[in-house]
This record gives structure tokens, C-alpha cells and sequence, in this order.
């Protein structure tokens, strides 16, 4: 067997509809969304479609969505913006965000006055909710940024109680939230969010567009300044087959969401139980061995395998044609552990290889018996 | 006749290579360019790919050019940086830039303690050189800021002379070049300049992906951070279609840039010679009208209309199916003034309507016919 892809949570394959729309749209609807002839309009209607369609499904109003080019800029966007703009003081966050949130903060740690609070992380990878309550007992203006998935280890936030704390405690609320958006259903106005960051490629669209969610007179201000494009609040001229191709995305993934919910929730099952079959010492990190209280597109495993042999794991799947990961893309490269399995792991546990392997609709179970025997061989 | 876009200067439609090239990476390439398997690295390799060609048209090297989501986004990115993290205490500019430099500069303005000085435009919309000369002549830090190709009037930068102001003055200097590139050849190693943004939706490329132009050791840090793409210096996941696309783009552009320059300023001269001659009262703004100092892509008339018919005039423009602008794009809605045009017209000419034409290899003689002829009818 050749190419098969279980790295769903770095990138996903594009579904063939969303790419019959981008080159339709780049054949005929090229004029620039700003321009107020028959042209600009025609893209411009298209965009506002776009923005229509994705509010409609999380419950918001269109003004209330931000095009940007991926989960990266909205992440930055609404960060850098909370502490610029709108005087946040304090921000409270895990040290198992993505790097688009942690390098973020970081960042504007050094810069400005403000104080950066990290929420302990249990064994399981759960933040601890009572510390999360104790740190937002201050003064300070308070922002909360915690992502909603994690896509290492696929642990659920428990986002209801967290908006709860927040809106108790007055602290502006953001979710990176780039692993739900496509996968999970979500009604934002239920939830008392105040900021929410989605990429389009983490759900069968094109990579390079995502979108912030801020909700209305947030005062939030541009990352990115020139023009009026985004009611003010992003400026550049936008990508308009980017934003259609992730509409189209979107709609699939809400048109299909129950059936292909269903069908990796059940290949993730199985291969939990045919690898602990097979390799009975196999660990699932953090909660993605639990389908309940993780998400049912990835799993995240701890390989029984000494450090000398852990070394070629990666490269030899890799030979067999195997696309897996041992944490987020961005760190695939490189020697260093995962920062988020560094947080949760004992030193034991660290010493072994783990691996994320993550799911779509486009994988089979005949994928899931080929990797695990590719496994099991090479650990023999 | 029916559609006749010229309005090449706000965004061009994409050649069909382009979009061809781009339905294929989508199909075939869906990688995610930080990820180390086989996947990831053939992702990884168009970009580099890309990267190279396009650095090689420029003579810079490939790790000069980092990829961003426009011409927008290269410039904030270029002066935003040069100010938080090299220390620029001092910018450069003129009026008559775009808002993707003059509103960042405003907001920079606001957030730092920088002084921003305005070299003088002339009548003809040249900059003042001496001006700039004087201006220069600081203790203070300074990074000079001032636009290649004016994208309203098509004034050319005398920039060998700007680079030795700057060179001479121990300024940085950058450029945004987003109206030349892929218009003009660029010797950037022969040219002194520091920085520079350009956009691949201005060459036929697609919307949403650009590149700045950063010599090597400049100290630039991220706008945007996150993952370690581009070098660390711009995070999220690429846009590998878009990058692809913008390569190709290029790539046509400089295979038929002599034959295609000839044909567009062909286009634009004889648009020029018979408005001349069929509404003898109009000028053309800038130096538009000269073929010598303003690019070939572009004419802005103004036109001999008394300000109440006037007020039709784009609406009635579209109404026969023509596209054309009044400003930049991002403008075009409004009902303000163009920016550079109150810069360098007197109040008689600026309460007559200025209108830009802007051409393309797609446009015909027949359709400069009957936009003048369109022209002449709405003004009997
Ligand atoms: C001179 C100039 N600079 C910057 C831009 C902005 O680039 P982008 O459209 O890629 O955001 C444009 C066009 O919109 C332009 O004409
Ligand atoms: C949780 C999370 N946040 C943010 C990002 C970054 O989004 P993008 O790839 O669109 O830059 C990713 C994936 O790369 C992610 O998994």
C-alpha cells in the first residue's frame, strides 16, 4: 500500500467540489472586491455569500466574521489587537496552545506591560478548571485564550465552563479553534464567546484563508492596515476564490457532517482497538483514546519502543508511505519534543516515540490494518 | 459591446496557465509544507521552487523573498517591523502612496514615537528629489517609504536616485513595487533598495499571495508569528496553490514581457492619441499622458464635465458595461476624492471628473474605440 494520509490534523485534502468552485471563480469572477463597477460587485457579492453562509451555520451575524489568510493571522489578529486596543492587562492561556497563539504572546509579553498567566494542565491534558478560577480572581483586564481542540492530543475544552468563568469574572474570551470549525457543530451565540480563530484547509478547503469570529463592537482594531476591505478590520485585497473555496468546504462539511462524523468516529475505533490488540503496551496520549472526551479525528499514541530504534520510526513509516506526525506540522521537522506532550507526559513516557495519526473521510480501515502491521513489524 | 474591463491597475484576470497550475497543486499537492513526510516535502519543494524562480528574475537570493497574503500584508509587515524591531525613529513618505503604506504609517505614528515627514509632490505628481534630499539630512534613524509605480497616475520613481539619497544618508529604503513587478524587469541586486512589496493579483497571478522583498540581515521580525515558516519570519500554513500560481504568473510574465509591453503600450498610446483628438479638451493627470515617465499600463484623464453631470459619469460607465476606476480600488465606492489626485490637481481640475483607464494584454483596440466612443456621447 502507498500514500496513505493520516495527518488530517496538519492539512486535509481538498474535497473536489471546493476546487470546482475556485477555478470557476478564478476563470470568471476576477474583478476586485472594491471595485464599485460590475465586476467588483459581482466578486464582492460572492464574498458577502461567503460570509452570510459561514455565519448563518455558527449562529452569528455576518459582520461578526473576518476574512483572513488562516488560523495564524486570526489568532494574531485578535491577540495582538486585545492587548493594543483594547487594554488587556493580563492574559491567561495554556502552555499547550498552538505556537500561532504561544509565540503570539510571547511576543507581545515582550512589548507590553502585561502579565501572562499559564492555567495548569492535568495528566489527561484537561486544564485545570479551579486554577483557571483562581487566576481570573484580579483586577487586571483579563483576555483568556484556550484553544478548543487540541490538535496534539484531541482533548475537548470544556468551553461552556469556561465562558462561564469568564463572563463571571468579566474576562474577554478567545478560542483558537481551528481543530473544531468544519468538524463540530457550533452555535456562537449560545456560547459567550467574544473571539474564535478557524482555518479552511483543517476542514477540506484551501490552505492560505481563514477567518476570525469577533464579536460585534468588540472594538477590535486591524493587524493588517490600507485599505477598507472587512468593514475596516482586515485590509488587502481579498483572496475571492480562497474565501468561496472555504464556503463550499463549509457547507460540505455541514451537509455531510453526521454521516462523515460517523464513518472516522468509527475508524478511529478501530484502530484504538486493533492497535491495543496488537500492541498491547501502546498508551493513547492525553484523552484521545477516550471518543467521548476527545475528537474523533485524531489519536495520539505512545509507542513501547527504546530511544536507539524510536529514531527511524518516523522515517520508516515514511518509507512505507505512511503521512503521520509527532506533533504539530510546524514542529514535524524538528528533533525537539512536542511542547504539549513535554506538559503532560512523565519523563518515562517522554523517552518513547509518540505519534498523532489523524483521520478523514478519505481514509479506510484497510489504511488502519496496513499501518498497524507496519507498526507491529517494525517493532519486532 | 459588453465587458470591457480596464481596470488592470486595481486587479488583472489570471491567465489560464496560472489557474491550470493551481487546480492541479489543489488537486495533487495537498501537503502541508511543514510536515516531513514525503507529502509534506513535495509541498515544501514547489514553494522552494517558487521561491527560487522568483528570486532569480529579481537577482536577489531565494532566502530574500518571504511570502505573505498581498501586497497589503508586505508592506505592514516591512514598516511596522522597521520600526518596532530596527529601531526606525524616522519614516519617509509622500501622500501619495497607498493606503497600505500611507494608513500603517498613521497607525505607526499614533502607537510609536516616530516622526513621519511628507516629501513635497510636484504639479506633475514626480516627488520633490531636492525635498527628499533635505529631509534626509537627520541624526534620526530613517527609513525612507515611497511606491515604484503610482498606481492612480503611473508616475515612475526616479529609484536609482532614491537609492543614492538613501545610501548616501544612511537610510533604509523600501518600496512598494506592487504596480511594476511583473511589468517591469528589476535588478534588485543592482539597486541599493532594502525592502519591497509586490502582489501577484497585479500580473496575472491570484489574490491573496504576495511577497516582500527583504536583503538579507536586515533584523526584520515577523508581523505575524507562529510556526516557523518562511524562515521565521512570516507563520501559517502556506498557501501552496497560491504561491505556485504567483510563480507561473510571473514566470509568463517575464516570457512575453517585451512582446506584451510592446502590445499594451500600443493600447495605451493610441487610447491617448484619439481621446486627444475626439474630446480635445481633456488632460491627462500626472505624467499618465507620457509614455516616457509612467508606465504603459495605465492613463488618468480628466475630463472637461461639469461637476453635476459628472456625478453619472461611473455609474453610466458600467451601465455600458465598462470597467474603469476613479482612484485605487479600495476607494472606488466612496465618494471622496482620490488622495494623490487633491495632492497635485488645482481646484478647477479636481471639480472635474478624473477617471483611470488600465490595460491589459486582454484588451483590444476596438474596445478603446468604444469606450471613447461612450465617452464623447455622455458628454454632448
Ligand atoms: C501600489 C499598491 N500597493 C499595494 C496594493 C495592495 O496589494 P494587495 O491588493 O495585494 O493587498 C495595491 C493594490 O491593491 C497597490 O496598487
Ligand atoms: C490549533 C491550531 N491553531 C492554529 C493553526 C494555524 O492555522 P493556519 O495553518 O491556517 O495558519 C493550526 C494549524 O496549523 C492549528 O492546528
Amino acid at each position: 500500500m502507498n500514500n496513505v494520509y493520516f495527518d488530517n490534523a496538519a492539512t486535509t485534502p481538498m474535497r473536489d467540489e471546493v476546487i470546482a468552485s475556485m477555478t470557476e471563480v478564478m476563470r470568471k469572477n476576477y474583478g476586485n472586491a472594491s471595485s464599485s463597477h460590475s465586476f467588483g460587485r459581482s466578486s464582492k457579492s460572492l464574498i458577502e455569500q461567503s460570509r452570510k453562509t459561514i455565519a448563518q451555520y455558527l449562529n452569528v451575524s455576518a459582520g461578526e466574521i473576518v476574512f483572513t489568510s488562516g488560523g495564524t493571522e486570526a489568532d494574531n489578529f485578535v491577540l495582538q489587537s486585545a492587548v493594543k486596543d483594547l487594554g488587556v492587562k493580563h492574559i491567561v492561556t495554556s502552555k499547550i496552545e498552538h505556537h500561532a497563539v504561544l509565540h503570539t504572546i510571547d511576543q507581545i509579553e515582550k512589548e507590553y506591560n502585561i502579565t501572562v498567566s499559564y492555567v495548569d494542565v492535568e495528566a489527561n491534558g484537561d486544564i485545570d478548571y479551579k486554577h483557571l478560577e483562581t487566576l481570573l480572581q484580579t483586577e487586571k483586564k483579563t483576555l483568556v485564550s484556550l484553544m478548543l481542540i487540541n490538535n496534539e492530543i484531541g482533548n475537548i475544552l470544556d468551553i461552556e465552563h469556561v465562558t462561564n468563568l469568564c463572563k463571571a469574572n468579566n474576562a474577554l474570551f478567545h478560542s483558537d479553534a481551528v481543530q473544531s470549525i468544519g468538524h463540530y457543530e457550533m452555535d456562537l451565540q449560545a456560547l459567550q464567546i467574544d473571539f474564535l480563530a478557524a482555518s479552511a484547509h483543517k476542514f477540506h478547503g484551501p490552505k492560505g484563508v481563514g477567518f476570525a469570529f469577533v464579536r460585534k463592537n468588540s472594538g477590535l482594531q486591524p493587524l493588517i492596515l490600507g485599505g477598507e476591505q472587512e468593514r475596516g478590520l482586515r485590509a488587502g485585497t481579498e483572496s475571492v476564490h480562497n474565501i468561496i473555496g472555504m464556503e463550499v468546504a463549509l457547507k460540505s462539511a455541514y451537509a455531510n457532517m453526521n454521516k462523515e462524523t460517523d464513518f472516522i468516529k468509527k475508524l478511529k475505533d478501530y484502530f484504538i482497538d486493533k492497535i491495543v490488540k496488537e500492541i498491547p503496551e501502546v498508551t493513547c496520549n492525553g484523552e484521545s483514546g477516550n471518543l467521548d472526551k476527545s475528537t474523533y479525528t485524531l489519536v495520539n499514541i505512545c509507542l513501547p519502543i527504546p530511544p536507539k530504534k524510536a529514531a527511524m520510526l518516523l522515517f520508516q513509516l515514511d518509507l512505507k508511505g505512511i503521512a503521520c506526525s509527532k506533533g504539530s506540522a510546524c514542529q514535524s521537522g524538528s528533533s525537539q519534543n512536542s511542547h504539549v506532550l513535554t506538559e503532560i507526559l512523565n519523563d518515562t513516557d517522554l523517552q518513547k516515540p509518540s505519534i498523532r495519526f489523524s483521520f478523514s473521510i478519505y481514509n479506510t480501515k484497510e489504511e488502519v490494518d496496513y499501518v498497524i502491521d507496519v507498526l507491529k513489524a517494525f517493532m519486532e
